[in-house]
């Protein structure tokens, strides 16, 4: 090990971290910048962000931190548009293809959508991946490239680029290998960073909670919307968050092409009622906070007409076309990759669906070969399931609750394993979590005032 | 990051122990098998390390842990000499030049002695860099070079050997670099698991309180000769520990060549009384553990004999020819390395020795070009200090403290400034910390009985 003057302070702030202190805002820019040049070693950053998991951050150190990630990349100047730049983003669940109805329906309603999404791992999917399931559509555009598409169309929809918040890249990475990556701060830090990037003026947070969230218990969902308000607050950006559940998947399809397709129902307004109350409840903040809308109310009636009169989709096509790929899509979704066996899943006696496992289902997917286990995993975009049955559902014996797509015959074996795993059948019904339970803002946690 | 199998486990484990959980007996076994190997990279381990400080180790992972990193590595099978095989081991001081005495003075009574040492850093020296300036002393002695010996003459001093407990070796620079060093069960699985790869059947455990000690306060260092005091009992190594002051240097003289030079004249019976205080009391539990001596009285007894018969000396004698030093060195200790100037340091004021700092007195060494800050640092063997004064003495103004031995007058500056600040005089008198206070053995801790 060698000791320059960097790792030096490295050190110290290690220090100070394990026994509960307090970094200041110049050592968290300091240490970020060293970080991101490589002049602080990957096992020091390791053990720093390990005693920064245990110890917690405070409010003033996450904020910092959001800054000096932020000022490590180029960011998204867009002020010269005049309107309302708004993005959402989910911590993740399965069977989650809002991004992809969201995007279209809220931009072709005047405000502009420089949407910035993941890649799937582990159980929950991404929607880059499911994207790049449309033939031909590319989701690395260069910060300028989106810039110009989005002052064209007012959308892009793309990758976190290495020109935007590179220390947090570096950073997110070492955390996903060393177990430092549910700590509410660290996350904040790492979302807000990104999206102050994108320049927005507001962004709508899906916090999930349930078995298949990231952070099941509702209370962490909580702090941690609070804390990435606060953020934005100091920042000029408006955030609103939406519990929402994920005790079961969104909707009915999991997997990439077959949510694509799913979205594109949704955006013709034949989509599954709860993907249909979430993008609505999410794109009502976006177009609130966007200016586009005086209430909530008058944004939903908005959305509506979008959809109703083919606007939102038109809207999709624009975005497909300019981003390479076939925007035929729209009006056929069969030119998705398909999947090259299917069969049906029959329930195996009467009763009531009692669960709808999302990890099982999620996990089910990956198995299929349509998910990552490793950064590096091709992703099969053809696979994974349909799944009508909900909780809650009475159903009989041999009814079908649910469709595996696959590969091949072994696939769909594997595909109907994980089926009669995820779906539970029980002589009484179990209530599930609301779909929508809270809406926070900086005024502070409310029900979700469903209409 | 890439994920193997191994980063897997890897990863799991940094999990469990940063939540508070156990990591099981073959858990710590092939992690360390892992990391030793190259196939857990450094950042892994740093995380894992972090979490094990801030989270703890119980008795069982200490001992797991100590187990992992002594099959690591070789070992020493002394066995077939049929005498006992003793070690001390210090928590480390400045002025402590008590292993260059106790070493041969125990060997010279028949028990074998593999004594294994550490270089300086920081603040304290080293026992390798005291020895290394007896011209031609080598400390780097293949562990059958030392074996052959030991056979020969019941001694070797010795450093860690690539061969002994590399997983060790490696996890210690680790945790140098990233604040990890401080953790009672890890500094313990550490020193035993190289203590136990010599094969010991006794450890004399000298753990150092006060302000210049590792761990300043006298509950963690009991802690400390607790946790190490199992870890032997289950092995066969009995472990004593005596609690010994650094609230002031040991004896007078502090830098190499200057201890090398003390220790010889204890060693002749002419040394400073704590010096000699320190080593009959280790020396005597060394030689029962040993099974030279039927009790501490006769074991001390036996000690003023070597000594005042030249029998300790002269084994001395033979073990620096052993090691291919000069042997004349403990006739004339003259030929060690002489410093370029020195200088008297005289009492500023009248009064009363308040404090004699050690941290301050061993930092100054280091200024001195006597010591390292970091681990490549060439030590110049001839600098340092030799104090008189001690805590409680009264002085007059203008009486000589101290000497400062340097390379040339602007090292007498750095000196004298470093004494200045070092050694406090005031009106009143300090209580300086008895210099041995507490015994510790298996059966519990109990006051040091001073004859």
């Amino acid at each position: 090990m060698r000791f320059g003057p960097v790792t030096v302070l490295a050190q110290r702030l290690i220090e100070r971290k394990r026994d509960g202190g307090r970094v200041e805002s110049g050592e968290w820019r300091a240490l970020t910048r060293a970080y991101a040049a490589g002049h602080v070693p990957d096992y020091q950053m390791a053990a720093f962000l390990m005693a920064a998991y245990i110890r917690g951050l405070d409010r003033g150190e996450t904020s910092a931190l959001t800054d000096a990630m932020l000022a490590s990349g180029a960011t998204l100047d867009l002020t010269h548009l005049g309107v309302g730049r708004v993005d959402k983003h989910s911590t993740g669940g399965v069977g989650d293809k809002v991004s992809l109805v969201l995007a279209p329906l809220v931009a072709s309603l005047g405000v502009a959508v420089p949407m910035m999404s993941g890649r799937g791992l582990g159980h929950t999917g991404g929607t880059l991946d499911k994207l790049e399931s449309i033939p031909g559509f590319r989701t690395t555009l260069t910060l300028d490239e989106a810039k110009r598409q989005i002052e064209r169309i007012g959308c892009a929809l793309i990758g976190q680029s290495a020109e935007i918040a590179p220390a947090d890249r570096k950073m997110y990475a070492l955390r996903d290998a060393t177990s430092t990556v549910e700590s509410i701060p660290l996350i904040a830090a790492s979302i807000m960073s990104k999206k102050l990037a994108e320049g927005l003026t507001g962004l709508a947070l899906d916090v999930k909670r349930g078995s298949g969230a990231f952070l099941p218990e509702i209370e962490r969902g909580l702090e941690l919307a609070k804390v990435m308000i606060e953020l934005g607050a100091g920042r000029g950006c408006a955030v609103v968050a939406l519990i929402t559940a994920m005790d079961r998947p969104l909707g009915r399809a999991c997997g990439n092409a077959l949510e694509v397709e799913e979205a594109i129902h949704t955006l013709r307004g034949e989509g599954p009622a709860d993907v249909l109350s979430v993008t609505y409840a999410l794109g009502a903040e976006m177009l609130v906070m966007g200016g586009a809308a005086p209430d909530l109310e008058a944004a939903r009636r908005a959305m509506e007409v979008a959809i109703s009169s083919g606007k939102a989709a038109r809207k999709f096509e624009g975005i497909i076309e300019a981003q390479g790929g076939n925007p035929g899509v729209v009006e056929d979704p069969s030119v998705l990759p398909q999947a090259g066996a299917c069969e049906l899943f029959l329930a195996p006696r009467p009763g009531a669906v009692a669960r709808v496992e999302p990890r099982t289902v999620g996990r089910g997917v990956t198995a299929l070969g349509g998910g990552r286990t490793r950064m590096e995993d091709v992703v099969d975009p053809s696979v994974g399931f349909v799944i009508t049955a909900k909780p809650g559902d009475w159903v009989q014996s041999g009814e079908p609750l649910a469709t595996v797509f696959a590969r091949d015959r072994a696939g769909i074996e594997t595909g109907l394993a994980a089926l009669r795993q995820a779906i539970v059948i029980a002589d009484e019904a179990e209530l599930p979590l609301p779909l929508i339970s809270h809406r926070v803002t900086a005024d502070g946690v409310k029900p979700f005032d469903h209409d």
